[in-house]
């Protein structure tokens, strides 16, 4: 008998229909013997809607707010969830966040897992329950209601799987496993049997949606048993391993990025200390920042760019505007018209010509690279956004063939 | 500086514009030196609406997961009014029940409530804070969510008033006070300026559907000054009073209750105890009992006939199919096409003729009258459904006049 928890995203639990779909899935694993653990995400389109009963009222409402309205989606997805499970006769039961003790930092809208109690949901597995637990959500230490950002179900998932010591935690999606692109923008892509968690994580920072990149960090963390499977094809996904046990192709994945914004200050006073300063003041606040460029102009004076969610704009452009004054910085320009896109590999490691490949591809199509950033596995570069597409279509014709 | 408690039902946070009308509305209360508490029901529709979910998925769910499901509209409430209230810069916080501890009996979808910790809502008062409170919902000793049942938001906020020893509970709502009878029925109604608790309890749980009758009781126990008022009309509501300052009307008002289901048992064995084990067994699966008639019949059998709410019968359909066989009573009939209407007044207590009054209009009327109840403040008739308006109007033509 194994312990599974399996995690449905929002278009899996989408209508009453999915949802009595799902039941049936998560009953299977049960009659199999195994204790089963589910956890759900909002029924597709409902976080947006209930953003924008928010922004409804005002464009920038309190972060604290919009986490006590947000997390309502992922309660009405449990508790239709476990009605459908008991209307097939299997006992059932949903928790949230603040039953079964998701404990996470403050950081609303963007909090991060701390702890799990695991004692409420062994009990019911223990009563014969299938225990179905609310995603994305959880609860800081004085019981207010946080959540942990888009794709946070996952997070939860594995988290729940790290703290129940689960034997697998398997994520079903509405695509079949973890893909060397995107198929819907390049037709011959290929589905990956496994992938390991550091391909896993670039490719999903870059901009692969199959998987949340803090679930693969957590998953790596506690060393816990992934698996991306689809909820309407039945096929065995894509396996998240510590190392694959076939030969490493030189590039897994091109994956693209299209939300993100790049942000340039000019003229900055070449001292030691200035880059510190601009990327404290953006951890402080909680603003993520991904590529970093940062290059020696004329004058002694140097410019830095560097790309961070959109959805961090608004915070960022107050913090540089105080940032400009106190630095005496020239000007800070927002440019929201970029796409980012990466190839990522284990591979890469062992063979040097990968980023002149990069290089040289998008050069012979005339593709205009403003930013590069690299690390062992994985090479991005920052293009215009209308030209994302075809400069994904170009690399993985480069490095899988037609 | 006082503390009040303000709660406004479904319509009038309907939508966004009318939840920044709430808001308004609030912080002119803070604004005049007073610490206000709000609570709220859910949106008009979204409690229908997630019902309706539940049901799609089957027509019996889980009360427990019905409870969860249902909590949420409150929850979407309080953060969009907060948000609203900060909008105009008022600092503001919102709590669901889990979070300040509203506690009940474990009986879903009908709990009671038992106690209410105000450390946290003080403390917020006391940090200059707007206080925004989810109404209708509790946990149990559990953890588990819980609802109160239909207006159950109206007995959130008396208790959260009895709790904090509020100066004044004001129940915000569509209508503008208590009438004689429903406006929409009898066009001359009379709006009342004041009515005792014993009147508004009666009127209550007879189809006023003003407050609800828990509310009143909680109100009337521990003496919480209670205010029915409008959110759309300025003027001053009804106050719901211990003794009225003015002289009293033998009726105070007539209310209709059209959402009753009349069980009727026949041929029961007419021995001691019957009926105490039918209304027992109807207790003990929380089915509350409204009107009862017993009656003895030919062969020294009787038959039992009462009322209970529409959403029990499909419960109480059970019970009585055991208690048949336990009995060996004859049939079982459930009729949903009744209406109870009453009248009530304090006045009646020295008035002898207002039964009699009732009964010559009605039959008068010829308007056939099934079952009868009275207290020493009220008669209920039992009669068909479609004659419910023309009994009403009737009823206050006799005592108000035209």
């Amino acid at each position: 008998m194994a312990l599974i928890v399996q995690k449905f995203g929002g278009t899996s639990v989408g209508d009453a229909e999915r949802i009595k779909n799902v039941a049936q899935k998560v009953i299977a694993a049960k009659k199999q013997g195994n204790d089963v653990v589910v956890v759900v995400s909002a029924m597709s389109g409902t976080t947006d809607y209930l953003i924008n009963l928010g922004k409804q009222i005002t464009q920038s409402p309190s972060k604290r707010e919009m986490d006590m309205l947000v997390s309502t989606g992922e309660q009405v997805t449990i508790a239709l969830l476990s009605i459908a499970i008991e209307s097939f006769g299997v006992p059932s039961v949903s928790y949230n966040a603040a039953q079964i003790g998701i404990k996470t930092t403050s950081d609303y809208t963007r909090a991060k897992i701390l702890d799990i109690n695991t004692e409420r949901i062994s009990s019911s597995l223990k009563e014969g329950k299938i225990v179905v637990v609310a995603g994305f959500q959880g609860i800081d230490e004085n019981m207010n209601i946080t959540t942990l950002g888009r794709g946070g179900s996952d997070t939860t998932a594995v988290a729940v799987a790290a703290a129940l010591k689960a034997d697998r935690c398997d994520i079903y999606t509405d695509v079949d496993g973890v893909y060397t692109a995107d198929p819907r923008i390049v037709k011959n892509a290929q589905k990956l049997s496994q992938i390991t968690h550091d391909e896993m994580l670039e490719l999903a920072s870059m901009g692969a949606k199959v998987l949340h990149d803090r679930s693969v960090i957590f998953a790596m963390k506690y060393n816990v048993p992934l698996r991306v499977v689809s909820t309407f094809i039945e096929n065995e996904g894509t396996l998240i391993v510590k190392e694959k046990e076939m030969e490493d192709l030189v590039i897994t994945g091109i994956a693209k990025k299209t939300d993100e914004t790049r942000v340039n200050i000019s003229c900055i006073p070449d001292q030691p200390g200035v880059a510190a300063a601009i990327f404290n003041k953006l951890g402080e606040k909680k603003v993520n920042v991904n590529m970093i460029v940062q290059s020696v102009g004329k004058d002694t004076k140097s410019q830095i760019s560097f790309t961070i969610l959109n959805s961090d704009v608004e915070d960022t452009q107050k913090i540089m505007e105080e940032l400009k004054k106190e630095l005496g910085a020239g000007e800070v320009t927002f440019d929201s018209d970029i796409a980012i896109v990466s190839a990522v590999g284990i591979g890469m490691k062992a063979n040097a010509g990968v980023a002149a490949a990069v290089f040289d591809e998008l050069a012979k199509n005339k593709i205009n690279i403003e930013m590069i950033s690299t690390s062992e596995i994985k090479i991005s570069v920052v293009i215009r956004k209308d030209k994302a597409d075809e400069t994904v279509r170009l690399l993985h014709k480069r490095f899988f063939g037609e």
